[in-house]
């Protein structure tokens, strides 16, 4: 029987990380074997704190090392995935980090899985048919609105029918300025782009800061408002909804259980639903959230702004789902993350993007990429070296 | 001014860590000085992966080392220490151990404060008061219903009013054997004691197993079930409490921040909210939830398995609330956590728990004791050392 034989991890990092809310400037990559098989997986966390939840000492029964729970299993099918995610969360339940480790090891065992059996993701996960998504390009704010304004420009002309501007100084600055680079925003799109507005869990649970910026929001017409608030603050987000009229809420990217965003999808009044395939348990737990939200009549939508590793991972979910029609798309991504893979999702003749229909997520990386970006890690307690990496490979 | 000039970090544990349900097998402490001030704390975690959380190089600008927030930064009063929950809040905000880590280091600070004013925690959070609380003896399941039934006795022989049996076999066996559980534990304890039962989310998010369990809670006349489900499942736990009846549900534990605690009594029915300090984000989001609790009619309760030091901690958020009168009280901690403090806070001749009146959280770690256990760490990544303990101090 195949079982889950070896997982290794890349911690990849430019040589400078810069203070902004750029996620691609590192990457932790998970690699698994099985067999005579291998898939790609990659978390959207802290390389150190989750390598380290992969080899930290067991504390108790239910706070053990994830590799408790993963090295050795059964890996035929998704039932088996399903039994490694149930033993993972009994055994490391009261680990923190447990879930965004388990993210990248779940989307390389379904790499692996869609590689062993030639067959998509997607498929593997009983869809039919992966419909074409509009990509949104995401990036950051100006630092001033003229700035703003000439990348929604640039954004334009590369023929983006949906752009996302957030983090930078949107929210920290006064109302007025906010207002100023929204119009600027939507100056440079133009009229019939969609523009949506990322404020970054800016104003914590404060719901009269998010209501402040209200009116200027409906002036531009954005497609949605996401994150005002952190992720559990419920309450904060249903009031916001209340006064929110025509603007949508969008949220979710902080879910690490696929619990957590059923939960915002019932109490927080969300009409997106933002899933990071990378923090939310990996492709398993996001599939659910998919399912759940279509029953809810909540939209899908991806959270990635990294490589297309992610990309391909975060879309799989929900694929099928014709009614989510936006996926998130990298476009200041690091040379890091942007030359990662070969072959990435690059927009078709339409400007959408398609999934690959090829096994597994259709893309992997490229092992000179990892050796020129790669950090190696060192790990011991009381003298045992728990987890070391080298750059020869 | 005063600033936080240092936070050391001691990673303890017992020669051998067993695979049972026991968390005090291992401890993380933390220790914080401030000018002449010192105090202490501790998380309820993994103890490496918390480390690392406090130590891993910046990712971006939301997902920095907990030590970015904490080190330097004023520390006068308690509007400090929420601008340095805030802080860490939004620069780790993508670090998911952050929680576990700040909440040694919220205790920490704490203890501190009360040192350097010379006044018990309880009271710099403005408390009056601090009232004597019952303890309930926290304790696994025997193996067996006969080593159930004798742990109660010695439990009911040591004066205990309230006792708690949870995990071991509870949960895993048949209906019918886990009825012979509570029965046993009832026998042993005899009819006027308090009985509590966690299943410690044995059932993840199964109603119907759960369902099956409770006819024999309501026979044996029990306080409250804890925990049949994991912490996010709130539908789960609404719809078994529309079944309880007479069994009222308890739960929170596996909250990391106060929102969550929150957002658990809003919408998954509880009747006790069990919040550990060491795990919440310390006294800090601790008082949070126990003023929040009361404003909704639901009762406070401790969550503590380890230390006293822990136990202080755990006891100060809620110290004057008069309706919240169990807590949770470790009887079967190992020789490390037993003899971690020197004095810990016993029983007073009507078997109650009372805060000592004392600067800080009153009790301080020996010593000799940390170097007896400490398990020194290193950790390094392209090189360059992040961490280093040794077993020399």
């Amino acid at each position: 029987m195949h079982r889950i034989d070896s997982v290794d991890f890349f911690y990849l990092a430019m040589p400078e990380i810069r203070d902004i809310g750029d996620g691609s400037q590192d990457a932790l990559l998970v690699r698994v074997r099985s067999g005579n098989d291998e898939g790609w997986g990659e978390c959207e966390a802290s390389p150190l704190v989750t390598m380290a939840a992969w080899c930290t000492p067991m504390s108790h029964s239910a706070c053990k090392p994830v590799s408790a729970s993963v090295l050795g299993q059964p890996l035929r099918d998704a039932a088996d995935m399903a039994r490694m995610h149930q033993l993972t969360r009994a055994q490391s339940l009261d680990l923190l980090q447990t879930d965004h480790l388990l993210s990248g090891v779940d989307i390389a065992l379904w790499d692996l899985l869609g590689r062993r059996h030639q067959t998509p993701v997607h498929a593997l996960l009983g869809m039919d048919k992966a419909h074409p998504k509009i990509p949104y390009a995401s990036q950051l704010f100006g630092d001033t609105p003229q700035e703003t304004l000439e990348k929604a420009r640039a954004m334009a002309t590369h023929g983006y029918q949906a752009v996302k501007f957030g983090w930078g100084p949107y929210g920290r600055a006064s109302v007025r300025e906010d207002r100023d680079q929204v119009h600027a925003a939507r100056q440079g799109l133009g009229p019939d782009a969609r523009l949506l507005i990322d404020a970054g869990t800016v104003w914590d649970d404060a719901i009269e800061e998010a209501a402040a910026r209200l009116p200027a929001l409906r002036e531009v017409g954005v497609t949605w408002l996401e994150e005002p608030f952190v992720s559990a603050a419920f309450s904060a987000y249903r009031s916001l909804a209340h006064q929110a009229d025509a603007v949508p809420l969008a949220g979710g990217e902080g879910c690490h259980q696929a619990h957590q965003a059923i939960n915002m999808m019932d109490h927080a009044a969300l009409r997106y639903i933002q899933i990071d395939t990378g923090r939310v348990g990996g492709i398993s737990s996001a599939h659910r959230v998919a399912q759940e939200a279509r029953a809810r009549g909540v939209t899908f939508v991806n959270h990635t702004f990294t490589t297309h590793l992610a990309l391909s991972a975060s879309l799989q979910p929900y694929a099928d789902d014709p009614h989510a029609v936006l996926c998130e798309y990298p476009v200041e991504a690091s040379p890091l993350a942007s030359s990662l893979t070969d072959h990435p999702l690059r927009l078709d003749a339409n400007g959408q993007v398609l999934l690959p229909d090829a096994p597994g997520l259709g893309v992997a990386p490229n092992m000179e990429i990892i050796r020129r970006y790669h950090q190696p890690v060192l790990m011991e307690v009381a003298g045992q070296r728990l987890l070391q990496t080298s750059s020869e490979f």
